[in-house]
This record gives structure tokens, C-alpha cells and sequence, in this order.
């Protein structure tokens, strides 16, 4: 997973250094606890590219006036199932969980409740606002839209955002399933970390600024990469970017990516709950969906194959091990935080 | 698409056809007009897997009584955005039509609404429900769950459905932008006509009863299909099974495949209908929708491609075709249908 990375942080430490650089570039405090909270979240399990290494970029935008540090979501359309919510530049976290936190609301009473957020930063990790949802027993679901990056299928310009799609599911334990994946074949921040390795990249995942195949970092971050899943995948990541762009009165494809570049992230979250208690016993659902997830973990393996594993699985493993054991993070990443830190005075753990 | 097929029916023909085997199986008339809308749409759009071919085993299933012919699908659950439809062992058709159009109109009043329907049979074309909603100027997604033919990643055995998903767009010309997938890298139904017709299939998507990767359909059809997309591809499967199934108090893996072999199709179809008006304008969804779909279809092409498709375009093209020109009947299901006509003592054109 990770690279060699001799420094490795106790997760409290990780989140206290987070809320505090977040508090010196002006975020308020329940704001930095937030966003420290999701990004601790991706960092915790293994997400390396959407934890701290995010942070000095936040702080950027915050300096340039592009995130808003004191902003107040606020609802601007309204009715029994649905949401509008104008997240007034917020930082990604401070508006998802807005949203989240207002659909479940509204799906307790009315069964199911779908909330767009516009108007907020990157939101780092779309399953953690599922998981919200799911951890108060209703499913979640999150389709975003983000800048373009994803050529089409048969394409070779960017013009599809590596629009991420979440589900959480409630358990019984408390923990949610979760799927939660980027429709594109690789994560763009794992191009950027292969060519700060100097690694290659799988076959397959990214086409060059020439539109033909490559396996060179260098290429894909000036090219474009793939969707994921053939045709299917190429179909959901379009439909998700006109759900959470479009649908929300957002931007999506070039026009988004104009808008970012003149200093504004035009696009949306489509966040949904949806009420088991609609449908039936609550935990009889929950009852049956892990006898699914059991049979499936339990059946007969592949030649060849170590496991089966559900989604998040992996994830899930990873955290209880950061958890005991500290997060790694990278020593570039670490550079980076330790010279954002003496700027804005805060004291970095050593 | 079609092997050499010489027999071609002219689509009103075929409808009709349709209709009168419905009735004569003991079908009122609006069922049997749903499910000829259904399966002659999966036939127009060059679905033969899952059109007239399916007639059949569906008129068989009333036979045995495992189909309610005169089925009155009935709320059980309700609330301001959500409902329970048991279908009363209707025909997919006919409970998924029901539960589309009550998804639509409480979603026009509450912004969003989630209709499970349980109790009814095959669905035939999850996108065709999707489109209904559509055709109202609202979102519709509609995600299902099947018996179980797919194994899980690292997986041997069949476990999961070929869930579907289908997401339906309202577009400004009022024919829907349409995503109607199958979570498998093939449809069961494909493999059985690769059977039929001595034909391989493609590597890597189905494993023999071994376990083993096979492209010999009969192999294949005793053994498993592969989820499309890698683990991404295998999570969505994994959860529209879950929605589709344990959600509604329905079934999901063996206990389905098991409740199927004891003549009860215990699954569920999760409809969900988003009011675009619930946002913002929307005729400006619309426009802006069909601006990114128009910019992705004129972009750079990949080396070597000869056009960008969006999904349902070649569907879309097929379709305005064949109401042109007829639609092409294997010969082996037209002797099927035939024979059917014959004991039902219903006229077949010539």
C-alpha cells in the first residue's frame, strides 16, 4: 500500500495537527473538526491520497478566498423528500455533512429523502457521508461530480469527473458496509503519487495528452484517465456527473473545469437515505443482508484465490490496524505539512 | 447483433401476438398489453435475449401457477416518499409498471420517492421502467435483484443476481437518455444462446462448475458469470442485491435461488423517482445535461475509435430501425412460439 514511510503518526496526534492548521488559516471549530474528522478517515484506511496530503491544498484555497473557512450551509429549496442546500463555499466536509445529516432527517420521516449540496469544496471521500447516514440506520447514498479527468470510452479528452459513487448500508454492529469507489480505473491522486515515485502504471488506465494509451505518470497527469468497467462503468460515471452537476443546477465537464479555474468549484453532491423501516422490520433486513454477505464471503474460492472479500472489508481491516499501530505518511506529504505548519505557526509533532 | 435470421416481423405483428398468447394464457387485457410493451421494446432495441424469447417460459410460469395472471399489485407501506408494492405474484411488467408510475406521482408532490415492489416475476428490461419515469420529466432509477448466477471476485459459485441498474434522464426531445445495465460481464441469457449456436464466449467472463475460467458456454451455464468491472463491479453487484432484496423483505443469493426452485420469484425491484423541479429549473437540467452529452460525444477520439457513444445510443439507432424495418426472429424461438401458439390455439402470422 503504502511506500516506505518511516514516520508514522498516532492517529489523535494526526487529528489534533489537522484542526489546528485548519484553525490557523481560519476555519472555525466545529468546521476543522470536520474536515479533520474525513480526512483522518482516508488516511485511517489507507486512502493515502484524499487524507492529510489534501490539507495544504485546502489551506490554499482557503488563503486565495476560493473555500470559505466561516461558511453557513444553508437550505434554498424544500420540500418533504428533497433538499437544496447552498453550502456557501465550505469546505467538501462541512457541506456533505450538512446534507447527509438533513436527508436522514427528512428519510426518517418520509421514508426516503434526496439532498444536493452545491456550492462546497472537495469532499475527500464521498463513503464517509454515506457511512453518517448509515450509522444512524438508513442506507446512504452518494453520487459527486468532480473537475474533468476521465476521457470517454472511445475518447482521449478529459471531459467525465472520476465521479465518485457510495453506499452504506446499516449493520447490526454499528459499523456500515460500504462501497465507495471512483468511477474512474485509477484515482488521479495515484497518477501524481506514481510519478512522484517514479513508478509506472498499470496497463490500461490512463491515455497520454496524445490520446494513446500509456503507462507513464508524466503522460497520464497531462492526458486523461480511463473509466472504469468497459461500457458500464464509461455509462455510470456519465450519469453520475449529470446527477450531482446538472440535476443540482451545477456544472459539470468543461464548464466545471472553467469554473475551477477561475476560483469556483461549480459543482454538486446528490446525497440519498432511503428509511429501512419503510419497507418492513429494520432488523430483519439487517438480519438477512450480512447472511448475504456471509454466504458470499463463505463460498467456494477461485483457483488460485487467497479470499473473498465485500467491499470496505479491506479498508475496514486497515483501520483497526492504523488505529493501533499510527497512520504512515509519506515523507513528501510530511515536508509539505511540516513548511505549511512554521507558516501559519503551528507547533507539528515531531 | 442477430445470427442469420430470415424470419422478420413487421412490430405491430408482433405486439399483437404478443398480446393475444398473453390472453390466451389467462391475462387480462392491461397485463398482457404492459407485458408486450416490455418485451417487444427489449426486441425493437436488439435485447434478443430478453424479448419475445422470454414469452414462453413466462406462460409456463402462469401454467404452473407460479404467475398470477390476474394479479392486482396493492400497497402494503406507505409513507409521503417511500412505499411497499406487494405485486400479487403479478408479472414483472405489471408490478413494476405500478410501482414506477406511484414512485413518479408521489415524487412530483415530495421532491424524491422509493417504491420497493416485491412479489412479482421478471422485469424483462430494468431501463424500461427507468424510461417511464422519465417520460414524466422526473429521474428514474431502478435497481434489481435475480436469482443467482455470479460469482463473487475471487469467487466460484453462483451467489449473486445479475442485478441491474437503470438510471433514465428527462430529456428536452422526451425520448429519455437511458443507463440499463447488467452487473455481470454477460447476460445469463447470452450464454444460453452461445450454447444454442455452438459459439464460444469471450475470455474472462464465466468460470465452469470447477471453478476454472472457461469460454464454453456450456461450461459456462453450469458454472458462474463474472461480475463486470473488477471489485468496483462486484461491490455494485453485490449491493443493488441488497437493496433490491433484504431492503424490501425480499430474498438475495440461495435463499432466492432456492424460494425460485419452489416457485416463488421472492425478490424486489427498488424504484426510485427524483423531481428535477425539486432543484432548480428544469429545463436548465436538461439543457445543461445535453450540452455535457454533446460535448463528450464531439470530443477527441482515441486512436484507432470510430465514433464516442453515450448509453442507449446504438439501443436508440436499433430501435428506429427496426420500426422500420421489422424485427428479427431466431428461428428457434419462432418455433417455440409457434408450437406455444398452436396448443393455445392463438393464429401466429405467417
Amino acid at each position: 500500500m503504502e511506500h516506505a514511510s518511516p514516520r508514522v503518526l498516532n492517529p489523535d496526534a494526526l487529528r489534533d495537527l489537522m484542526e489546528r492548521l485548519l484553525a490557523a488559516a481560519g476555519c472555525g471549530p466545529e468546521a476543522a473538526m470536520a474536515a479533520a474528522d474525513v480526512l483522518l478517515e482516508a488516511d485511517l484506511r489507507g486512502y493515502g491520497t484524499h487524507g492529510l496530503i489534501r490539507l495544504p491544498a485546502m489551506v490554499r484555497r482557503i488563503q486565495s478566498g476560493m473555500i470559505n473557512p466561516r461558511a453557513r450551509p444553508r437550505v434554498v429549496e424544500e420540500r418533504d423528500a428533497s433538499a437544496l442546500v447552498d453550502a456557501d463555499r465550505a469546505m467538501g466536509p462541512v457541506g456533505v455533512i450538512f446534507g447527509a445529516s438533513l436527508a436522514a432527517r427528512k428519510a426518517e420521516r418520509s421514508g426516503c429523502c434526496a439532498v444536493g449540496v452545491v456550492n462546497c469544496d472537495h469532499i475527500c471521500m464521498a463513503g464517509y457521508y454515506a457511512e453518517r447516514i448509515a450509522r444512524t440506520g438508513l442506507v446512504g447514498l452518494v453520487a459527486g461530480v468532480t473537475q474533468p479527468l476521465v476521457h470517454a470510452l472511445g475518447g482521449a479528452e478529459r471531459l467525465l469527473g472520476t465521479n465518485p459513487l457510495a453506499i452504506a448500508l446499516p449493520r447490526e454492529d454499528g459499523r456500515p458496509l460500504l462501497l465507495d469507489f471512483a468511477t474512474s480505473e485509477v484515482a488521479f491522486g495515484a497518477v501524481l503519487q506514481a510519478k512522484a515515485r517514479g513508478e509506472t502504471l498499470r496497463p490500461g488506465v490512463a491515455v497520454g495528452p496524445d490520446g494513446a494509451p500509456t503507462t507513464d505518470p508524466v503522460q497520464a497527469a497531462a492526458g486523461a484517465l480511463a473509466p472504469f468497467g468497459g461500457h458500464r462503468g464509461y455509462g455510470l460515471c456519465l450519469f453520475l456527473g449529470l446527477l450531482a452537476g446538472p440535476l443540482l443546477g451545477a456544472k459539470v465537464g468543461k464548464p466545471l473545469g472553467q469554473a475551477v479555474r477561475e476560483g469556483h468549484y461549480d459543482k454538486g453532491e446528490l446525497v440519498i437515505a432511503i428509511d429501512p423501516a419503510a419497507f418492513g422490520d429494520p432488523r430483519e433486513f439487517r438480519r438477512a443482508a450480512a447472511a448475504h454477505v456471509e454466504e458470499v464471503k463463505a463460498s467456494r474460492k477461485a483457483p488460485g484465490a487467497s479470499a473473498i472479500r465485500v467491499p470496505g472489508e479491506r479498508s475496514q481491516g486497515e483501520r483497526g490496524r492504523r488505529l493501533r499501530e499510527g497512520v504512515p505518511i509519506e515523507e513528501a506529504v510530511w515536508a509539505e505539512v511540516a513548511s505549511l505548519a512554521g507558516e501559519l505557526k503551528v507547533a507539528a509533532p515531531s
